[in-house]
């Protein structure tokens, strides 16, 4: 919905203000709806939070929008007369403006989050230089085979595609389970298994099933901020454990405890890239063992490691049944296949398939068909395996091209796996403010302050280095170093 | 996970009480968890009361599950000696049995209705003559012209593969508006819809976005038990609205509202068959603006209408933003898809957007694509058209089937639209046990009493038409008769 375009030659906060004053007339921003802070805004659109506020000014000068003191900016009660007449496509005449429906707090803890006021974001949104985290080769991917699995799909099982158990496909829950007991050391058989559309549904359910408002839980700092949120919507009292070389520091977790249940990323710490000591490990589960306390492994992209040995997943070591191990195909295949899983403990197995089956009739089957096509040929492995390769040079790119580009005035975290490293650099401006002029020169950069609960002092980002091709690398920083020296 | 097979020539409740005792010992049912009702698993099986009720005997003579005055049948504490060794694949030596976690009231809700204790249930058994209700033809489909729409969608857009925007992709949001505006009279613009992962993701979503606990909401009575579980988790008190040859009776709405949620399927009332008339119509529409109510129109097969002109949806009369039209492809294209969608009131748009964002992130993107080139190509409409053809002639040939076979002992209900129709047959045994003996000849029937508050005193079925090929429909209601006429 708020379509900016850095390439368009408009001013950005002229875009901003066009888009945001449309969606008020055209009824998208309702009377009374609070806008999102101009910081997250800010950051949703990679844009500085000077450009949001200046196009925020304009619409209240204009009388579209207000502030309340202490609570934020609101679309106004009424609107400016100039504003009519309506657009031609609201072609139904509705009575009157009609108040907003009583959420319930679930309902008014998200929308009261700020977040995703703008329904398409800017996810489809394509840039020169795309350093965003998390984000996979679109250059290289094996379309020959994930066509044959489709392929497969289509004509193998027709009878499959008429239905969805609500566990998922038993061929697919049996094929996860020997790929997770062979390359992450869980532990589980095939009906621990439940297929989720994307591992945040999975949080989510789980948060559903064990948790009412009010009880404490845990997440990382810093740390991955849809799983923080999902649990804050829930209305959980969320403590926020400090994160150090060795993973989530535990020992803060026994003071700050107990929990009912605690979100932690052991093989690749997310954002910091750090990895969870085996001492951590086994203190981690002893006090959840203690506390009665279910422990989500959210292992989103340990498959890209490019030095050192595998680390096995907390899973494997876990004697108490406690550990949910969470996995996901959005980084191993395609972002858009919205398909994860989760090995439960063997108590929550059912429980969790009835939660399942309560909100919807299981995932997509062409997909997990195709997936089950695909991994029993070999191709998954295969493509791992290359991308592996391919991104370790790719993040070798990265390294020295910011080494080369901005010498003693960067500093690089963790690198020794997934796809993304945090990147600091000593500017004289705001994380925001480079990542605009970056957005302003067509290349994509994440301040990683949402990550934490006191963002870093020092423009902090986490950059990703898997999306972008090898011989572009070099240029792309050349050019960020270039735009941010402008300034 | 319990596997059925009325062919196997082993008894029934030998098989049921082997998978149960297999489900205790390797786990998967724990110590202390309630088992369903021996009604409700037999439903789920399509077996009789009595066979799941000797299974339950037997295992409660050996000491595998116990039954507790007044709350039930429960996995026992401790398994008898000879219940050891345990299987070989339960590889994890855990410390020891756990008890099971604690959970939210939403999840005990969502356990202790005895549903979904069986993840795999009994979706992907297959019969020789399957009248169970909601199935579309599988015998029949424009396979081509779907592979044609994958194709396109692996070849066209490849990069939107790599995203999923919460609210769906923008060129299905457009499609869908398109569709519903011209063959279903929804007044919409595109940003209104919603993709969502089947309906009763949409549905749940809504409950969780708008209602607390113990708040009142309404469905109708008879109807869509899945609709009215979902409602019941979220811990509403829910109102059961009886409905007529006219539909949902909405006098008793407003004697006994006022609702702040109603589910209805005005089209097509699941299951009578019956359609809300258009007074009823503009009496719920008053009702629900005058009490602030949200009003789920649940259009679940309104696509197949074979009498008279079509209905035009309820969202189309809708002056005050408060109808949710919801639609599904699992009728219309593929079950196994698991997309619908929500057209929502201008003043939800944002906040479910902002829901469904934070439950994950979005509907998988293949299918999303595939079915737009398959709905642009003119292939959807053709299918549709098609199928209105074949499911009339297998409709005709089930009610006359059925005339033939059992003359005045049965009675069909409505019969104008839809994939079912409600089947009264005199019979000398209840509905359950026609079913059992139906199953063990390879016929399915589903008997209609988990839609009723009261059950209706005659063997009552709802009769799925649509799947079964129409040369085979008589035979199958020749068999059906036979195998009831003998017990």
């Amino acid at each position: 919905m708020l379509g900016i375009d850095p390439n368009s030659g408009a001013a950005l906060h002229r875009q901003v203000y066009e888009s945001l004053r449309g969606a008020i007339l055209d009824g998208s921003l309702r009377a009374g709806v609070r806008l999102p802070a101009t910081r997250v805004l800010a950051e949703q659109l990679s844009l500085s939070r000077s450009t949001v506020a200046d196009a925020y000014d304009q619409l209240q000068a204009e009388g579209y929008i207000e502030g309340r003191h202490g609570s934020g900016t609101f679309v106004a009660p009424s609107l400016p007369d100039d504003a009519l007449p309506q657009p031609a496509h609201l072609s139904r005449p509705l009575d009157a403006q009609h108040p907003d429906f009583q959420l319930s707090a679930w309902g008014n803890r998200v929308v009261q989050s700020g977040r995703h006021v703008f329904p398409e974001g800017v996810s489809l949104q394509t840039f020169g230089y795309d350093f965003r985290p998390h984000r996979v080769a679109q250059d290289v991917f094996p379309w020959d085979a994930w066509r044959a699995g489709v392929d497969h799909a289509l004509n193998s099982d027709r009878d499959a595609l008429f239905y969805s158990p609500a566990a998922g496909h038993p061929s697919l829950r049996e094929t996860i389970a020997q790929h997770v007991t062979k390359h992450r050391a869980v532990q589980c058989s095939p009906d621990q298994i439940v297929i989720v559309n994307g591992t945040q549904q999975g949080l989510n359910l789980l948060a559903e099933l064990l948790l009412e408002a009010g009880e404490s839980v845990a997440v990382e700092d810093p740390g991955y901020p849809a799983a923080r949120h999902a649990l804050e919507a829930r209305g959980s009292k969320v403590s926020r454990i400090p994160v150090d070389h060795d993973g989530l520091m535990v020992e803060h977790v026994v003071d700050r405890g107990p929990f009912r249940l605690i979100h932690v990323t052991p093989s690749h710490q997310d954002p910091t890239g750090s990895t969870l000591s085996l001492s951590r490990r086994l203190a981690l589960l002893d006090e959840a063992r203690r506390t009665d306390c279910v422990i989500v492994e959210d292992d989103y992209d340990s498959e890209f490691r490019y030095e050192g040995r595998p680390v096995e997943s907390l899973q494997g070591l876990d004697r108490a049944d406690l550990v949910v191990y969470a996995g996901t195909f959005s980084k191993s295949v395609l972002a858009g296949l919205r398909i994860g899983f989760l090995v439960l403990p063997r108590r929550l197995v059912q429980p969790f398939v009835a939660a399942k089956s309560t909100w919807d009739s299981g995932a997509p089957m062409l997909e997990q068909l195709a997936l089950v096509a695909f991994m029993r040929s070999g191709a998954f492995e295969r493509h791992i395996r290359r991308m592996r390769r391919l991104y370790r040079s790719r993040r070798d790119a990265l390294v020295e091209a910011l080494d080369d580009a901005f010498g003693d005035r960067v500093q690089v975290g963790e690198r020794h796996g997934g796809l993304n490293v945090l990147v600091r650099l000593d500017l004289s401006v705001s994380a925001d403010a480079a990542a605009l002029r970056a957005a302003q020169a067509g290349i994509a950069l994440r301040p990683v302050s949402s990550y934490y609960e006191h963002p870093p002092v020092h423009a902090t980002f986490l950059m990703g280095f898997a999306a972008v091709p090898e011989d572009t690398i070099a240029a792309g920083i050349r050019l960020l170093a270039q735009v941010l020296e402008a300034g």
